[in-house]
């Protein structure tokens, strides 16, 4: 099986509605382009159970990576790395390094004017009691690290809650370790507008396109425009890949795209370049 | 266990971080704002095995409802009828019902001049091919039809993935069948604003007001805001809950919110009141 990523989200507030999930779509596009693909991003609310459970179906799909995100600060309801503990059957303790990253941040904040003086009460000392064996990620810009535990075949990582955060954290700790078990990979994706066109009219043999091309990954979004008082139907059609070698990638894509525009063409449809490739 | 929804997001689109997932967002906020709670986002790609063994674990897990959204379209890669069927061992079949509202669509599409004549070619058949047994939904905005399936104690509910027609066919069909069942409860739900002050410094005694209240959901989300040169931390506290009675959740929000503006201010900070509610 092909190493792949799955992303778990750990938030109330994300299965009320109250807040939009902007960070699972910036770690899917950002693991995507860096050669991995995401095969689950499961959504799930701050509750020791719950964390346990998809954390154990996750690994039962054995993905290489399981990323969380969410639930480390100082609150009684985050409870990610409890909810890992549990699944993985360990215990948590408090981690000297992450203890030292924190003092660090509550000593800039006195230095900011943000607090008087440092005192490590202990919902603060809650964010440095990680799982026994796991080690602290280096968070820039909040106060609770991030924390990697190695289990088995899959690295489990847990990242803040707070976007940018999450952001730092992956980009400073995260990054290296998918680069390196990536290798070469890349990702390749163009996209293209076909106007006056309707998507049933070419599915069939936008089916055969998508069976000539099985590495390519060829998805069609139908659109309607008003342009004056006449209703005009276009499609985005949307080719990604991802390949060892990005020549590779490069020419599964651009192959993919002729006979595509070769298909709008013969169906009466035009092309228009997308603005956003 | 009490009643709740699980909601299945499909399509590679969402796991490669092309699209934003608002979809979600919006059937937890609605789905909640009408009483139900929503226990799991599963978002997964279009992949026939991927689709069955979601449903299939999600079953597992008792929701009444499982509302999926994304994949109903007529072009190769839109799978979400197929893997329904997989997953329940039925068999897919032209539905005379389902084959009537997209008749209707494509004569409608003629008049309004998007197409010149209506064609019922095999992509746009496959529309209509539901599971035996299964229930078409109308779509008042777009082409494919919601599908609505009854499978022992649990409702599978299938809607269009462009976010217009998901809506309207969410609106129509599937809000009446979601109020019957939740009965007379209500979600209600508060946020204050407290200024000057860290999470980590109330996070013990937010802990105990949680612990007070344990029917209301309280979540903290720390910001920092700059003033002039000056960092000043601040946070947003949300509070919500479900009851039988709106009464009943009115009370249970306001007591805790009562507790939470004491606590903040014996922490010398400063309510100020959220200007979202």
């Amino acid at each position: 099986m092909d190493p792949s990523v799955e992303i778990v989200s750990i938030g109330t507030e994300l299965l009320i509605g109250k807040i939009l999930n902007t960070n699972v779509h910036w770690l899917a596009k950002r693991i995507t382009s860096l050669g991995l693909p995401v095969h689950r991003i499961i959504t799930i609310r701050d509750d020791v159970n719950e964390i346990s459970n998809a954390l154990l179906e996750s690994m039962q799909r054995h993905p290489i990576f399981i990323i969380t995100t969410g639930g480390l600060g100082p609150t009684l309801d985050d409870k990610t790395l409890e909810g890992i503990a549990k699944a993985l059957d360990c215990k948590l303790e408090i981690d000297d390094q992450a203890m030292k990253f924190i003092e660090e941040k509550y000593r800039r904040y006195v230095e900011e004017g943000l607090m008087e003086k440092v005192e490590l009460t202990s919902p603060r000392k809650k964010m440095a009691k990680i799982p026994i064996g796991a080690k602290p990620l280096f968070n820039p810009v909040g106060t609770a690290p991030g924390v990697l535990l190695r289990k088995k075949s899959v690295v489990v990582i847990s990242l803040p809650g707070v976007p940018p955060e999450m952001k730092a954290v992956f980009e400073e700790s995260v990054v290296p370790l998918l680069k390196e078990a990536v290798g070469k990979a890349t990702f390749f994706e163009a996209s293209i507008e076909a106007m006056a066109v309707m998507e049933s009219e070419i599915a069939s043999t936008l089916g055969k396109v998508m069976q000539n091309n099985p590495y390519v990954y060829i998805k069609s979004h139908p659109k309607i425009k008003k342009e004056h008082t006449q209703k005009i139907s276009h499609l985005e059609l949307h080719l990604s890949t991802t390949a060892e070698d990005s020549k590779v990638a490069k020419k599964r894509v651009s192959n993919a795209l002729t006979q595509l525009i070769e298909l709008v063409e013969s169906n009466g449809g035009k092309i228009k370049p997308s603005k956003k490739l």
